[in-house]
């Protein structure tokens, strides 16, 4: 996963942004948690000089943060935003986004990311806060879409817990060659069985 | 955590046995993941000499595995062969499956524990096996007790997916005072509602 971003990197190393950082960053958090993302070795991987990275960030501090709000935008905002920019019925997005984790391409590295920043949430009351800010944003999404069904409040509720559970884990326990599980799953998520 | 076993181990140093290797072993990787599980440092907390740990194990290897059987034993086995032993209706087992994380006092240190295992298993074939067979047992044990609830198999094995789904994250979604929601998912997931 680095090796791309340094290449890409390389390429414009006079222009290095604070998005190349910030990717190469969230690189190294999914491979190797965040005690890995040292700006001195970021700053190698990317073939550009420790001081250039000063241009953009004054701190790690800054850049951890920059990490969060960014797998905030990407694994959240811009997943919604694709779904409600589609106009389809509650079902179908509902569908979509338990899918998400068996058909995106990028559904390992997300799930890397993630488990990263919940190690981390577990000493780090910022990365915390951000992570219960997303669950929350998550939840909130979901049961919206399940009240759209015509389940009542309280049970959308439960359902919208139960639905981004399955989200959140099921990946690994079911085989991508049984998605005749899945739909058994969604079936009865969504209460069609 | 730590503290606790240095002091119960410090008064039986002269019989430190592995299973307080072990013991202190679990606890250290609950709070600094698999990388910070050092015979050095353990030996240190443990308030004995490096050395003695040859005794009991070979190698960190060694040590390791323990670690993993331990886990598998406290997490998964020792869990069903309580539930069994109480032979109360399926429903009544399933019930006390889906409330253990967030009533046992022990459910922190068992999902730091178990957070700290999957990360190890990303990158570890050993860790990644037990953890595969894991989840396997617990999802057939949760399986079969879906399937005396008088669903069928098909569905029963949704259910025991959506069931082990939300036992593995849904303490972090549900506060503590609101275990009306708890009760509401519970209903969804035996089909109550």
């Amino acid at each position: 996963m680095v090796r791309t971003s340094q290449k890409v990197a390389r390429a414009e190393a006079t222009t290095l942004d604070k998005r190349a950082w910030t990717d190469a960053a969230l690189h190294t958090l999914a491979e190797n948690g965040i005690d890995g993302v040292r700006v001195e070795i970021l700053a190698r991987d990317l073939g550009v000089t420790k001081g250039s990275f000063y241009w953009h960030f004054s701190d790690r501090g800054e850049l951890l943060d920059a990490v969060l709000q960014e797998w905030r935008r990407r694994a959240t905002l811009s997943i919604i935003d694709r779904l409600e920019r589609t106009h389809e019925p509650a079902e179908q997005r509902l569908r979509r986004l338990l899918r998400l984790q068996f058909e995106s391409r990028r559904a390992e590295f997300g799930s890397d990311v993630e488990l990263s920043i919940r190690l981390w949430g577990r000493r780090d009351a910022h990365a915390l806060a951000v992570l219960r800010e997303v669950d929350e944003l998550r939840l909130r999404y979901i049961r919206g879409l399940v009240e759209e069904l015509g389940v009542s409040k309280g049970e959308a509720a439960a359902r919208a817990i139960l639905a981004y559970s399955y989200m959140r884990v099921s990946r690994s326990l079911i085989p991508s060659d049984n998605m005749a599980l899945a739909d058994e799953c969604e079936r009865v998520l969504l209460k069609r069985v």
